[in-house]
């Protein structure tokens, strides 16, 4: 019985499946190849473009500086092992999940925990934007005459991403799992074939690109350098996803978690050697037109192999569900923010497929006008990415630091419970600090010289949205705490009491819905009047007529008058003004409302009833009461099942 | 006191301007010189792109055809005449607006009439989405930097014009009475200018104009010399807009507006003229990047000058301005379609500013849709366009074709009403029928050209569209009509009767608010009970408590349990079960609502009282109570003014 109305057949079943129980919510967890499709496409994706944000900042310093690329990228490898030892560690101490949010939370304070909150929700946004801008960028590699539709091709994606999502986070990774493992196999072709042609002396050059050119060179500065390693570093956004999903896992999850975390390293480490390598051999070009990927692909296989475009195709897929990282960690997050009242509580609200159907349909909205206003460019949406990342990076590492030395504080044996996460004594305390120590110093640096090498190109969005959002957040919190108070009216508890009300029902037009109305009026067994708002003189006037031969016996019928059209204007200042000659009493204004039988043909009506809550909601001893009437079109053979007759 | 609420001051207010009572309507008409602003920018304007179009197709047959360009403009001027001549007839036909739709209804029949309507709406969204794209075009062209951001400066502009008429047609004739006359004058010069240089030898080429450019040329067939005919038609796209508006105009009416389509169209035939010609002097050449007006304006001024500067500024005006005729145009449209039947009654509402806000904002949101879509290029939207124009030109002067016969079957001195417009008896009839006939004619064989040379490029799309309006104008049209019938409920009246009643509150938790609506339920004299629905079953068991201990004795608290987390699902289950114990008699439920001072608080809580009347109006006999509770921040020292003081 429960429930029978979301369970029947209908549209949203259909594209999100059926809802799902709460005691269902521990079943819904992943095995580490799914999570490994979860939760690691975004960081495997981002070798498709931090390739190319390398060339495009090294070819300011001419052709030949492209060959930096290499040791660019084996600098990153070492960042890299530096964040996976330090992430290890805190799935270990963190098995309920230890995103930064959390970590920080727990060690440093509210502060800096919406610090590191504001800045994974902006990247995550922009993980969404990015990937799903590159993707289509793959597919307008591979299809130049596709080009101008790729902000269309962009959006379409990101509106299946978003459908899958708010079907749960089980059937998504079903979903992905298959593109993902088949991304790696395309990569792992791509770069074996690359290397026994590069041993066999077979690997030509890539020719034909239409690349970036620029008439007068810069100088090859350790500045240059520097803001082409940090265009390689967005190849190391979301190795932090693991660890804020842990839950996801199943048991036993941590160590799960974390094995799930070294393999997408090594994979990460040696995806990034070989095609840096690879591309370095080949003579790959900045391009606005062609991403790395493709010349690489066109390079190995030729351009006409179907081997080629597996691998754009590859490509385009584990860039689409890359964003789908964000769509698993986003919602949670938010959903973490808002239980601590720093978000609003809707967003806690978990939707019809155990996910946070909130948090998935604002990260939709905003990711896809951040893709409408940068044009669906990646290049132009980097310098606002990786900011986000890297200083929630050092939000979690410090906030590790700080717990390791009140663990080092501990006796052995004795054991602390901060938010379901139980600390106890390590011996290792020490060794374990100082790697997390580094990793929160590395990740500081490369944040500075990120924000220093990126801010014109449009860095200084991000310097300016983040502290905007954490001052938003503890607004947030304030007005909770606020009306928590005003509510529990501190110790003095009210009494019940009794009021007069004076009954009034709001009349359109005189018909048999208006005769539902009237009959509820007339049930409550209290004296009542009428009323309907002369928006057209024309129309009351036929009002007061039908009236008066037909319900002028019950009760008596007022006309407003309108001057300025609005429903709801003269409503407002008559019930107003019954409320001062009734200081203590309720105004019980009744409205029909006509129900449709489809949510089109609902659309064809003005919903007077909400319009009139919302107007009078400032009242409140104004109460308003709807009451429905279904319109059953008979000619359709369907009766009215479950109305009075009024006949 | 009356509308005291909407008058006070707010944000709607500063950006939308106080509304206006009915009893206004009549003064809020506007001058020949403001209505030449008003109504024919899209006309005026359209030259700005109509020259591109020619030259684009041209050049598919090399550069040596675009000599071809200037008889091609007298064609269209031609065209011109015809169209202002039986417009002028219809004006004076139609003092009270002579637009296709009304035309066709009266003369035609229900069907031409929707068809000329859908037709019309289709063009007017794509007239915005044109000019604006076109307008954004202008600027990049200036400014070549700006060109990523295209789409972007488009969908501020959208966004600008949407405002400004919101605020209503008065204030924004007066707001586009500078641009369009500050354009006028810079195109006056430019022509003016130009042609002094010419006869002086002074007039030198455009250079540096970054060109299309096929390697391949087509033979230059009548096919092709007709597609460049029908690209530049588009400069006619517009003309039919006064005749539309005719009611905007100050009396007398039709004179005003006659003599203001007169100018419109003779500066239309001069500046189409001039422009071609000189641009065949320079020798423009089709370019995705400059458009053809930014190669005239840096051939006549130079590139360094400030008048070509202001040249393509006032260009940027006038098309966002033209924009403007479809803002004052598509509701207005809108609004007789839902008069009579067949668009949602919404529309007929007259907003605050006594325009027809949701036309408006449909509009605008469609726009900007295809805007985003077509990556704001004027090129790959043009195929859409103009074939709706033409479509409801033969519409509008085939009705006048019938017209007339009617008019010559009369007696001198006779009259006849239809819907408002007076028709008598004309001696010259005949002439003015074979007036009508021609335009009616030219504009059929205009639209047939358009569809068959543009088919492939994109005018299928509105092949399909415009059939597919006009069936679901029909749809609409039906629904109104059963529904009609089912509330009129034939000739029986039904009997006012009395039913039993059960009372139930709904509460969420047990606080200030929760007493206030207790009162009510209590006030109303009757039994209740409370239910409580279980989401989340902790939270559940301290309500069931604190009830207990609080309100206990007043009345049972029923928890219901909620597996699926919903809050409407176990109260809409309960509730049907509680209607079938109960075959005739109501069921009131009694929900408070947190009401706070700021739109930005609100949208922090959940609002439980919308969601439980979308869940259970399918029930006609379960009713529902809002009671709002007005939460008040102490801190800003406000009282709470209206309410009942519970405590």
């Amino acid at each position: 019985m429960t429930a029978k109305t979301s369970r029947h057949f209908s549209l949203a079943n259909l594209l999100f499946g059926l809802p799902l129980r709460t005691a269902d919510i521990p079943h819904q967890t992943i095995s580490k190849k799914i999570g490994l499709a979860v939760f690691a496409s975004d960081a495997l994706s981002s070798s498709a473009y931090a390739i190319d944000e390398i060339l495009i900042v090294l070819i300011l310093a001419g052709a030949g500086a492209l060959g930096l690329s290499l040791p660019i990228a084996l600098a990153i490898i070492v960042l890299l092992v530096i964040l996976t030892l330090s992430y290890e560690q805190t799935i270990h101490a963190y098995p309920g999940g230890g995103g930064a949010y959390i970590v920080a939370r727990d060690n440093l304070g509210e502060a800096p925990a919406q610090t590191a909150g504001a800045a994974l929700l902006t990247d995550y946004i922009l993980t969404v934007a990015v990937s799903i801008s590159s993707g289509a960028a793959q597919i307008t590699s591979a299809f130049p005459e596709l080009y101008p539709w790729r902000t269309s091709i962009a959006l379409v994606f990101v509106a299946f991403v978003t459908i899958v999502n708010l079907r749960g986070v089980r059937e998504s990774g079903r979903v992905f799992a298959i593109p993902t493992y088949f991304f790696l196999g395309m990569v792992v072709l791509t770069i074996g074939i690359g290397f026994f042609r590069y041993f066999a002396g077979t690997l030509g050059s890539v020719t034909g690109v239409e690349a970036i050119h620029h008439e007068s060179l810069q100088a090859l500065t350790l500045f240059l350098v520097l803001r082409a390693f940090s265009g390689g570093c967005t190849a190391l956004t979301g190795v932090e996803a693991i660890s804020n999903g842990i839950t996801a896992f199943k048991e036993p999850r941590s160590r799960n978690a974390g094995i799930t975390l070294m393999w997408m390293s090594g994979i990460i480490a040696v995806n990034l050697f070989g095609l840096t390598f690879l591309a370095n051999q080949v003579g790959v070009l900045p391009s606005h037109v062609e991403t790395g990927f493709s010349q690489i692909g066109r390079a190995v296989y030729g351009e006409a192999s179907p081997l080629y475009l597996m691998l754009l195709g590859a490509t385009t897929l584990i860039l689409v569900m890359a964003a789908n990282t964000s769509y698993a960690d986003f919602p949670r997050l938010g959903a973490l923010h808002a239980g601590d009242g720093f978000l609003p509580k809707q967003l806690t609200w978990r939707g019809r497929r155990l996910v946070f159907s909130w948090g998935i349909v604002t990260l939709a909205g905003v990711a896809s006008l951040l893709i409408v206003i940068f044009n669906s460019e990646t290049t132009r949406l980097i310098p606002l990415y990786a900011i986000g990342v890297f200083l929630s990076f050092t939000m979690s590492q410090t906030g590790m630091v700080v717990r390791w030395h009140r663990v080092g504080k501990m006796k052995p044996g004795e054991e602390l419970e901060v938010h379901g996460a139980i600390m106890r004594f390590d011996p290792r305390w020490r060794a374990k600090q100082i790697v997390n120590g580094i990793g929160a110093l590395v990740t500081f640096v490369v944040m500075i010289v990120f924000a220093i090498t990126k801010f014109a190109d449009g860095a200084w969005i991000v310097v300016i949205v983040i502290p905007a959002l954490v001052y938003t957040f503890f607004r947030i919190h304030h007005h909770y705490g606020s009306v928590a108070q005003i509510l529990s009216q501190g110790s003095r508890w009210p009494n019940i009491r009794q009021h007069p009300v004076k009954t009034l029902v709001l009349v359109d037009d005189v018909h048999a819905g208006t005769i539902h109305t009237i009959n509820f009026a007339k049930s409550l067994g209290v004296p009542w009047t009428a009323v309907h708002v002369a928006i057209d003189p024309a129309k009351a006037e036929q009002v007061r007529q039908k009236w008066q031969e037909r319900i002028g016996n019950e009760a008596h019928l007022t006309l407003l008058p309108s001057p300025y059209r609005s429903l709801t204007d003269p409503i407002h200042a008559y019930v107003e003004k019954l409320l001062e000659d009734m200081p203590n009493g309720f105004i019980h204004i009744i409205v029909g409302h006509l129900v449709m039988d489809k949510l089109r043909e609902q659309a064809l009506h003005q919903n007077a009833a909400l319009v009139l809550n919302l107007a009078l909601q400032d009242l409140d001893r104004a109460t308003v009461t709807t009451v429905s009437y279904r319109i059953v079109d008979r000619e359709n053979g369907k009766g009215r099942k479950r109305g009075i007759s009024v006949t």
